[in-house]
């Protein structure tokens, strides 16, 4: 499988910000530990199985608007043949050729049928064929959504394994985990994308940190509303 | 603004989805409709704004990815001139070119620094910098999640409105419901990339139907769980 590290970042963020909310909206009701982590968890499977089969039918979406626009450009080779060959003309015309040169181009490329219509794709659709597997994009959410979305339950983990019912400090703690969670997230982004790692980290602490408090404020406000 | 149909299905999936959950989680505990509807928005609202913000960050980390990628060309441009027109005589060669006529092709697309990064962004890495707005993607994707995350709860406001306190029957027009949002999703997906739209609804159905069982499982379960 290959790994697709946008679709990981997309879903370690909401992983994180929907299980920071449930925690969030427990917290408000002042229920046991046990309940925030069975909550969580079930966000956690339910809510990650959920984006990564919307992610599934999405990237499927996107392979198949390029499989049509390929079968599109082959109907326009087979019967609009001119205005096809025209088109290979204008775009090397752009690139700089000319004259016999931009004849014996166009006639090189489009002598080649898939020369002709991967032309046609690049260069006047903007269509690459990434061979970007659906369920290896929607894995990588999945994995990405439940690796991030676990960090603000770990406190809640480690305070009932040692036996301590402080919801309140647990919390503390899981604003903290959640914090950091984001910052190396963004961390990793510019690491990736060879950018301040620094500069990233704080850009995407402070887009998952208002998508949090967003979060939490109507997971609050809810109990509010609710008891 | 621009509409990316393929953010506009993922965030669709996931509203309905993560928004039939809820009321299937709710639902066990036989509570008002009220607080499905307090609830159910709360989530269409907060797990929306997440999800949007994630995209952002998504769509910016791979357009950053693709500037990267450019970079390092212009750098091995600079710096490892022959190296690089070796490679786009490579390209040129796979197209079918050679001998003089591929040395005339190689000097001009090497004559403008623009048409040589470009052609090797594109033919080299595949990569096109489509000019997807990050804020567009989180937009699309935002919409979605709220106008189809809304349908499973319809019932119970109609229910409500007229004044009916009937929480299982509303439930049952729920899940109806959100099944003819799933087929819809994925008709208009058929429709766009030009494949049968009844296949393709059908497949979507399959997908979200899997995806709201799951959901369901976990929130009924574990409302038996809780309480």
């Amino acid at each position: 499988m290959k790994w697709h590290f946008d679709d990981f970042i997309y879903g370690s963020i909401d992983g994180a910000v929907t299980t920071f909310a449930i925690v969030a909206g427990v917290m408000g009701a002042s229920l046991p530990s046990t309940i925030i982590l069975i909550l969580g968890f079930a966000n956690l499977f339910a809510d990650g199985f959920s984006m990564a089969a919307a992610n599934y039918q999405a990237s499927k979406a996107r392979n198949e608007f390029i499989e049509m626009k390929r079968r599109q450009e082959e109907w326009e080779i087979d019967n609009l043949e001119e205005q096809e060959r025209e088109e290979i003309r204008e775009i090397y015309r752009e690139k700089g050729f000319k004259d016999e040169l931009l004849e014996d181009v166009v006639r090189i490329i489009t002598s080649k049928r898939k020369v002709w219509i991967d032309t046609m794709m690049k260069e006047e659709l903007g269509l690459i064929e990434d061979e970007k597997n659906p369920l290896d994009s929607s894995v990588s959410t999945f994995v990405g959504f439940n690796l991030v979305g676990l960090i603000p339950l770990i406190p809640f983990m480690v305070f009932m394994i040692i036996g301590i019912e402080l919801n309140s400090e647990a919390f503390g703690y899981s604003i903290v985990s959640v914090a950091a969670a984001f910052f190396l997230v963004g961390m990793i982004k510019g690491k990736i994308v060879k950018k301040s790692i620094l500069h990233s980290g704080i850009n995407t602490l402070i887009i998952g940190g208002v998508a949090a408090i967003v979060a939490y404020f109507v997971g609050y406000g809810l109990n509010f509303l609710v008891s």
